[in-house]
């Protein structure tokens, strides 16, 4: 095994990456290292990239971002059971600190002191990667090789759509991005009655009708609302699924949803949103849920039992293959919009 | 329309039933006159025919049994708005008395003072049948006709299935008689991982593979326990769904379930069940939920949601369609475990 | 008795209300009349009687308002089997239509064709009361007699209160009008660790600490986020119940909340409501409730039941006894902060 | 510090145990030294003591038992971050692996491969005592001193009743020894609306009236079945908790429950139990749960809450207090059943 590696790194506080060659980082006693297989590119990833506002805010560089992955073990630290070398396996990139409030009572995926890989300490944009042992997850052989690398997103969704009852319920997709899209298929996979997606992207939209919605709309042309009540004979959607973080979208969502209805919110807005907590929330009897990450590790399980199953094709949603030395290529796919779900290939 | 009609009547406590001419019943304010295009056959009834221990202290003859069933509307009293003649529909059989704790608190289905028509009044093996406006329910015109005589049976399915988690979780049922199966069919279409479908009958074995059963196991030949926990990786099914009402079955699904799983249990045992308490239940920290009928009308309306996807095929358990004037002949395959739902058509 | 009875009748549509002598009115088969022994005002009786926005859009005169009050049975219609004459009663004034969605499955009180008894038709401010059997609450002789005109407000707070876990939770109850009180009181009786009052009004939070509010704070003066959190070692709290529909109070109250907690928002605000949903939802992993009105009648059980065990006292918030006939002086006293619950008594 | 201490143990697989000097242990890296200052003891150790049929499969000599206990951090591993020396603590004595599904999913109190220590590794029964930093309990200063010692059962205790809605509830508890007698505190402390307890011990029976309980029953004399009834209105209880795993109460106990209601189980049957789940479970729509430990750590985040109200007075359960020097004498006063919770004090 070479002593060195191809990286992607976040070189110093300024826009774009570089390709370094850095040393193979060593686990320790209870950490894994990772050869990395293939790499999907996340939109925090191209905050990173642009040093965005956020990005400014949070990193710190030299980073090697990067958090959704999948790969094979190259060595494991000496208290290590979990997993052997050669089992291929993909990883929770938060890690979660084990004391605070949240951690000890079932809700880790919201601990108050998480660090993020890929975001906070270095992550899997390279050809190898150490992973915290409690972190690591095992991939059943049963599941496509790459779909390993979009576990994250994947558990985004499933996070999203099983957070309450979903069987022979209408549902209302907000927002058709990759977890978007992956939330109409696991939707549909779970018994859902009828998938509304609603995005302005056509190339979204035409992926959200093969991915599974039963009902694709453009808000910017459709009357969305009016399609959604006549198809739900005037009572809206039993669950929202708001996956834009747009305001606009959020606000359709909410009077699209019937009353005594769901709504889970996992889009991020950008600032602070106006909504008619009276007519929307309150009169109707409404359950607001936020959405953080995936529920560590039960949404795990749910994934690898769902993808069994044979049920999500995900490969709609997979728009472009790269290798990872051609990183900036990726941006620009992502950049214009032309790429939904981009997976990076170390060499 | 005629003033009489033709109607299988329990005419003395005794075995058996008489086919008889009697009038139509005329609907009371609040009332539906439906004209039956097919009802279908439930293990009950042959309880009644047979006039067992149950059956001798329940039913007071003259009755006519059946409470399995749709039709046409033909008449509605005149306090009547829910549905208009002309409109197919089928019905909740068991009318609650809307003042009891249970039926103030949104649990009909447990209601302390029942009547079940077919039972307990006037049921559906006729023509006509006469029904309350508050349990009619309106048949979509997506569901296939004869579905609607099943959706007694089947709303129990959908009750047990849909009493917890059951997207991404392994289920075994034990008992693959129509509710069962039906099970079967409704857990696979709400995203089970994977079904163990355990029956000693050969007939319905192989109609659990056929509804979607991933695993078929006979009791009497194959190490059910063996082969479920290697299936599980030692851990065991997340849900049991107990539809035999066989003390041995249900055993064997307690032991087959996993530490923290949950076992809905809708089969009737006829006599008091040893189950080990400690090792099954307690230590494992199981849930175990009785059930009971269908929600009132939570299950009728995922019934009709997941019946509008397509997704259930019910028709491998339909085994006889039979004239109502031949109801002997029905009796008889049911009893010889040659069938497993017949539907009668009256003429 | 009387074939006339004293009413407070809003006659026009303008503001204020005409005190009348009416006829006593006739139940119907299933219907109750009602001698009202003592009835107390809502907001929502002086926003009829301001005739307010909301009321011109709502209120068609002449009506009776009033939906708060208690009294004893004096007729019944021929069908009624719930009460007796001379039954100490209270009743739901939420007329549920039975029909819809919500109202077959267990939401009655967020049904979608509810007409409100005091708003929509005749309600409490009168003598005598018609309302229909399945709305009337038989009152326990274990509580006390004023009390039963104070279960619609109650009601609203058990439902909050209850709408999730309670015992060993830290609450902040933003807003101190009769129902914040109330729920201040249910929680503490239902095991709440540290109930936070917060109030602007001085004499609304001198009540909350007669009623049991652990710490009680008043948002023009203290600073309520730092005190909170130091008081809840950084965390926030657990529950936030929203009892204000002031923007501020709303966003307060999110911002106090910890990461994974529930907020249940009662209080309904007069316009759109900007909220910080990034941070104070969706990264918080929070649950937000929209509550409306009593759970029909889970709410009525529960209030029922609480109010036995003794450990309400709703004494503090009771500061106004008024004739009937001197309801002007009601609404004074309510208008001008003065009063938090008045209870009126016919003659 | 000296470097031995006084240990009660159990030195030979046959009955008894031994007061020995043994070395004090020293802590790993992980690993919290604590000063015992009190601890408590259980009928496992009795068990253990005796030397029955459950310990010879279980007990591997030589052991230090005791598993409820306080104390004093005395030292800290180098890698501990959660206590400092001086602090005070108690723990939760069982050591889940942190690996298995169930541990994985937020149910470490049922892991497949806990270890106790007490039982399966040394425990408190001594001067000091060693625990991993995950299980240690940081206590609240408001919380009395000895109480720490408690937190075990008294968690079996929260842990059974908030495992489903106690607010505004009737509870039947069957079996007032420790566990019991705590339920039925914490019960009240959250809102029950009435407490039946049932216990054939005259003992238990009086300190289940001083610590709360409203009416208290003896099966043995009474008929428990007809005063329960008569007390709920012919409904029957909405909670059993049932706390003595004997047959006969479990039978009375499910006798009991209303249709619709909640049955959580955490005594230990020594054997299979014959109940009627046809009447008991199935058609009444219970749910039945088993409950085992106590949630890691939601549980003791709770009963931190409760008692930090002051609203749980346990002293009426302790007993005896006895030092750790006389142990023989501890385990005759809970033979005899003179005791209920006997707490021990290491010199």
């Amino acid at each position: 095994m070479s002593t060195t590696m191809q990286a992607v790194v976040k070189a110093h506080a300024a826009p774009g990456v570089e390709l370094r060659e850095v040393p193979v980082p060593t686990p320790g006693a209870y950490e894994v290292l990772v050869r990395v297989t293939a790499a999907s590119v996340c939109g925090t990833d191209l905050h990173i990239y642009n040093w965005d506002h956020w990005a400014q805010g949070r990193i710190k560089p030299p980073l090697i971002p990067g958090h959704e992955f999948c790969g094979v073990v190259a060595a494991v630290g000496r208290g290590v059971t979990a997993v052997n070398e050669g089992d291929a396996v993909s990883a929770e990139m938060h890690v979660a600190c084990g004391k605070c409030v949240q951690c000890r009572t079932g809700q880790a995926h919201i601990c108050q002191n998480v660090s993020i890989l890929g975001v906070d300490a270095d992550g899997a944009f390279a050809s190898y990667a150490v992973i915290p042992e409690s972190n690591i997850w095992k991939l059943s052989p049963s599941i496509p090789a790459e779909y390993g690398s979009l576990l994250d997103p994947l558990g985004n969704a499933v996070h999203t759509v099983l957070a309450g009852a979903i069987a022979a319920q209408t549902v209302a997709v907000t927002g058709c991005g990759a977890i978007g899209l992956f939330s109409i298929a696991v939707a549909k996979a779970c018994g859902a009655a009828k998938v509304f997606a609603i995005e302005v992207n056509e190339r979204r939209r035409s992926v959200a009708a093969k991915i599974g919605a039963d009902v694709v709309l453009d808000p910017a042309k459709d009357n969305v609302e009016e399609q959604v009540m006549d198809a739900t004979g005037g009572t809206g959607v039993d669950v929202l699924l708001e996956m834009s973080g747009h305001p606009a979208a959020m606000r359709q969502g909410f009077a699209l949803l019937r009353t005594g209805g769901r709504a889970s919110l996992l889009g991020i807005p950008s600032r602070p949103v106006e909504v008619d907590f009276a007519r929307d929330i309150i009169f109707k009897g409404a359950t607001v849920q936020g959405i953080n990450g995936r529920k560590m590790y039960e949404t795990w399980f749910q994934m690898e039992a769902l993808l069994a199953t044979g049920k999500l094709n995900l490969e709609p949603v997979i728009t472009h293959r790269i290798k990872l030395s051609e990183f900036a290529q990726a941006m620009d796919v992502l950049a214009s919009g032309e790429a939904i779900k981009v997976i990076l290939k170390p060499e």
